[in-house]
């Protein structure tokens, strides 16, 4: 019976779905598919994840090289499950051919917390005798509790605890009402929450204690703000229309756009992944490769308060809590605005269902300013060409965080990683008067908002006109000799210094914003024509900051990524995550992810391989009261550059705005006259 | 007869025009007045600036506390003039009294280079024997004279010529035709041209020659896109349009948006002034002074080929030749797109007349995306409020260059400036094979595009609360005690280590990258009621290259500003240009401007005083052939955000695009229906 089941569902994928992508999501039906063969093997169990399980590289290459006369990569299902016992288990299932093909106890490590895994510890915490007494030690009655909230996160790590009982720490806070944030309420005690017997197992209670704070509340909602003498009236609506529709299509969730080609994956941990990204050159009459793969693989968010138990406060925002399943659920005209595309997102519950996130991913177009422009000053002749951007993006919300992720791609061959922080600070609890000592910032009354760093983890495997990359260290460098010498009589001779990364072991690099360090992805094989030098997409990105907890720390040892503004490795199809494929309660104790597998072999050929670059930037957030009580946005951004990738401006076919040769204006004639913009006023 | 003429005059200013605020650019009149009066005294000049005298801070903050019961500053107009025998004046006609206040030689200088004065030099040039003669040598025949072009620029400073007689060097080109882009096609040779004579006085030649390149040509125009496949056709037109209007009100030129009021100021040399800058702050019910003046104040270009004469290509943009003079006439919908307002640019010709940019400055409202958000994972209840920004720019030619210049407002109470660099860059001839050395790049066969800096400097006049402002320096440091001590045992503190700036001599201070540094400009009197730290508005900059130019070179004599990423000093009046009022030839012997006035007195006191932050800021650019023949626009952007200033998000009344509350959530309401937004499809 469930075996019949199961090849129904299996012929379900088959028939009844436009064929996917190799690396397309898995659909709902695929996930049942999984989720249902699993099942009839092993019963009952609850699902963490069931995501695709991306083909081989060489597989994937294979067949996209060729998709007419080879075969099909299969799709396979990758699993992460919690027996009802509270065992882990990693497995693959074949959804081609409907059967499992990798099923393995993992000891000693905890998957992620999914949303479900968190809503449940605000019910359990309120209901607990231990947490009822420290909220009345608070000021907070029994008959209130109705009115405590709290934001579960992982523990991090707590070496009184260790890993193999699966843990979340429970950050407190009160609302006097159920609309007041709660942010500007927070409890100076923490319980400790044991997922698999679902009660709390400990409440960390500070030496000096903290009561609620009365403070009236603080507030951003509409009747807040009516109260407090209403909204502004003087903002005029601004229309964004594209009344011939969008310049992009879709095929399935391959995106074309001004000579930009791209698949759009996304999974529960990355959220947005991109691939075979490629660009139709003109010049060379193909499109050819540029990044097999982009995404945001990893962050840890480290906070920088030395009193315990402030330490585990370091989420690993993607590891931890997975990109992809905090993602909200996107509104027209909020999110984004204009002409929207929105793509979907399925996944498990841990029940096993499928289930979906409508409107995960926003795709719309955007004006973006003067694309080019030349005049020459002696005759008023002149081109201006505006340009478009291209924006896949999606938003998550960590718990009180928001991030909002754009992919940006431009005509100039660039793309852009921005990222805007919003949401609310964590906050915790402090007395009138009380010193800060520097750890953070009292940006309400009685509200203590920690120092903190979003640090990202970027992977770039590269295909910059194939597989075969090799980075370089480019840094800006004054030339050798002194002012008067006879090499550098003006002493105004620099260069671009570059420095080969040979192994996996010396390309460990840090930030240098003196000599505006940047890295070059380089096709060596492959000079420029005029240049003569290496084909290559350049990574410029300026705000990098050291990982600021220190080497040797709890932080230092489960972020390993974050150690380095870059790492360079030789391409492995299982090294996708550069804290480690489980990262709750890791100990650090070796490093997972990253360290481990560069250690494992740092004299590992680089140059001339098939590389990753691994890139850690972001922000050192020291909070200010204008933070609060919701941030407005701060946003971050980086670029990949093409440097001696084009024949020259690949943009140079984009409509001019305006445009007028000398000639044209000793003629008296206007030049072009296919302004593409007809709706602009004067006021 | 002339003084009757110059009483009309005078009262013409007085009676025909709206009473202009005293910052305001000079008018038409104004300017045509200020050139009669010196005119009935002294002749025939040749006028190289007439431009507002800015009064006195002292008075004119007298003035701005209680303008109705405070006399108005006079109208005064800052006059450069050369004679026709060649000497240099600079002078003061007070326009309100209608008489010369000041009048002096200058010796030993020359003022900035006029678009007048560069367009003559072409002219001379193709008529020049030596000039022929080294075009012929080039490959050029006497006929094709009409095909050679060249960019004068000013020379720098060359110790062989000094600075008694007014030079240019030209900066050689051809074009085949008169619509090919001359820039491929550099000539090797550099033609000296004195500006008084009006006559080539030498040429310099290279040892190695470089005969004009026989490539075909490299051109962006239409028609070269016609002909080589046609331009894209797939770019759907996006409008953007404020049916309602826009949301800004100008007083004369003093703009009022979102809490901002802003005089928007204009003059030949730094382009856009912006004073006044304040922010009606509803929480104390006042307006409150933030900047009393911004503004781009000089820049220079240093380009890194050792060898001569390359060295003299170090233009000071600003400083040589006038970021005001060389601004775009701006076109609407190709400039700027969406609802625009202009303002014109009035400034004095060569012979006095009075003349004028038409929409010099383009001012207009864009759509910012997401100002704040915040979702509850608990129920779904959200808010989403879209930012609106307000640029105010102007775009200026330096010869090859175009520089796009944005000051952004947000309505965080953020002032962002944001600079784009496009145009073309300058190139030399380079022969087949020829080795670039490392100094440029060949972007096209036969044109060696140099390695170049471009470092701008902004001049902060800060008014954060009150005159009395005092500059930190802040690093993200790590907290005091290794991992495992009592004061830090799990590694994980660090904090905001501040360096108060006290003195003049102490504040030069280079960029930090790793330790994110910023500088708070903070009035220590005024303290947060929350955090009780000090009123800041934090200059946040990224892009922040070390000066490359070795220390003693000509570059590093002349631009003393760039040594370092911030200067600060105490507010005078007579302190605007940090290379010197007369830029032009300057030597660097003694550093004219910042190291002059700052060795004048090292000690003194710059700590809760008036004081001005000078920042150089930029980029170091080695050329790729994607950057030509014109090159996409490079963005590069700054920050001056409030940090403890505000005493909350001062942007909480801006309306929601969406919001529901908790109870909202749970009565099934939909929350706030007011979104801003209709006019967002699907697609």
């Amino acid at each position: 019976m469930v075996l019949e089941r199961v090849k129904q569902l299996a012929q379900q994928v088959s028939n009844t779905l436009a064929p996917p992508h190799p690396l397309d999501p898995l659909s709902t039906t695929e996930i049942e598919a999984a989720v249902s063969i699993l099942r009839s093997q092993h019963g009952k169990l609850y699902y963490n994840a069931v995501t695709i399980l991306e083909p081989p590289k060489a597989q994937m290459l294979k067949w996209l090289a060729d998709p007419d006369h080879t075969q099909k990569p299969n799709r396979i299902a990758d699993i992460v499950v919690i027996s009802t016992d509270g065992k882990v288990f990693d497995g693959h299932v074949d959804l081609t051919q409907g059967k499992v093909i990798k099923w393995e106890e993992t000891p000693n490590v905890q998957p992620l917390i999914t949303m479900e895994d968190l809503q449940i510890v605000e019910h359990v915490v309120r209901k607990d005798p231990g947490v009822i007494e420290q909220c009345r030690l608070s000021g907070i009655p029994a008959n209130e509790m109705d009115k405590v909230y709290c934001d579960p996160w992982t523990i991090g790590y707590d070496e009184r605890f260790g890993n193999a009982v699966r843990l979340q720490q429970a950050l407190m806070y009160y609302r006097p009402h159920v609309d007041d944030s709660q942010y500007s309420f927070p409890l100076d005690f923490c319980p400790i929450y044991d997922s698999n017997k679902q009660k709390i197992i400990h409440i960390d209670v500070p030496k000096v204690r903290r009561p609620l704070s009365r403070a009236p509340p603080n507030n951003y909602h509409v009747k807040s703000v009516e109260d407090g003498g209403g909204f502004r009236t003087d903002l005029k609506p601004i229309n964004i229309t594209q009344p011939e529709g969008v310049s992009f299509t879709m095929k399935g969730r391959t995106i074309e756009w001004q000579n930009w080609s791209i698949h759009i994956g996304f999974n529960y941990r990355e959220g947005i992944v991109l691939n075979n990204i490629g660009f139709f050159d003109k010049a060379e009459g193909v499109v050819r490769p540029i990044f097999y793969r982009l995404s945001l693989t990893e962050m840890v968010v480290p906070y920088g308060n030395p009193e315990h138990p402030h330490q585990r406060k370091h989420a690993f925002d993607l590891g931890e809590y997975g990109g992809g399943y905090m993602t909200n659920s996107l509104s027209l005209g909020c999110d984004c605005k204009g002409s929207i595309h929105y793509l979907d997102f399925d996944f498990v519950n841990r029940a096993g269902a499928a289930s979906t996130i409508k409107n995960a991913v926003c795709i719309h177009e955007e004006d973006n300013g003067i694309l080019f422009k030349h005049s020459d000053f002696r005759d008023d002749s002149v081109i201006v060409t505006r340009a478009r951007k291209l924006i896949i993006s999606h938003i998550f919300t960590a718990a009180n965080y928001e991030y909002c992720v754009y992919w940006i791609f431009h005509q100039d061959g660039t793309i852009q990683l921005e990222i805007k922080l919003t949401g609310i600070l964590n906050t915790y609890a402090m007395n009138p008067g009380e010193d800060t000592k520097g750890w953070g910032t009292e940006v309400y009354p009685g509200v203590n908002a920690h120092n903190h760093q979003h640090l990202f983890c970027l992977r770039v495997d590269p295909s910059v006109d194939g597989q075969k990359n090799t980075v370089f260290q480019v840094d800006a460098a004054r030339g050798a000799g002194e002012v008067g010498s006879p090499e550098n009589p003006y002493g105004n001779a620099f260069y671009a210094k570059k420095t080969k990364y040979t192994t996996a072991g010396q390309a460990r690099a840090g930030y240098d914003g003196n000599t505006s360090r940047t890295w070059d992805i380089s096709n060596e094989s492959k000079l420029h024509p005029y240049s003569k030098r290496p084909a290559t997409y350049k990574l410029v990105s300026r705000e990098v900051p050291d990982l600021l907890p220190k080497e040797g720390s709890l932080v230092w040892k489960r972020a390993g990524f974050a150690r380095h503004a870059v790492h360079v490795t030789k391409y492995s199809d299982d090294q996708i995550h550069p804290a480690g494929r489980h990262v709750p309660q890791t100990s650090g104790e070796p490093s997972q992810g990253l360290p481990l597998w560069i250690d494992a072999n740092p004299a590992e050929n680089i140059e001339n391989e098939d590389i990753v670059l691994w890139h850690t930037f972001g922000l050192t957030h020291f909070p200010a009261p204008e933070d609060f009580p919701v941030m407005p946005a701060e946003p971050m951004s980086l670029l990949l550059r093409p440097r001696n990738f084009f024949l020259r401006n690949p943009a140079l076919d984009v409509p001019p705005s305006y445009a007028r040769t000398p000639s044209q204006v000793a003629a008296g004639k206007t030049g072009c006259s296919s302004c593409v913009d007809k709706t602009s006023v004067q006021v």
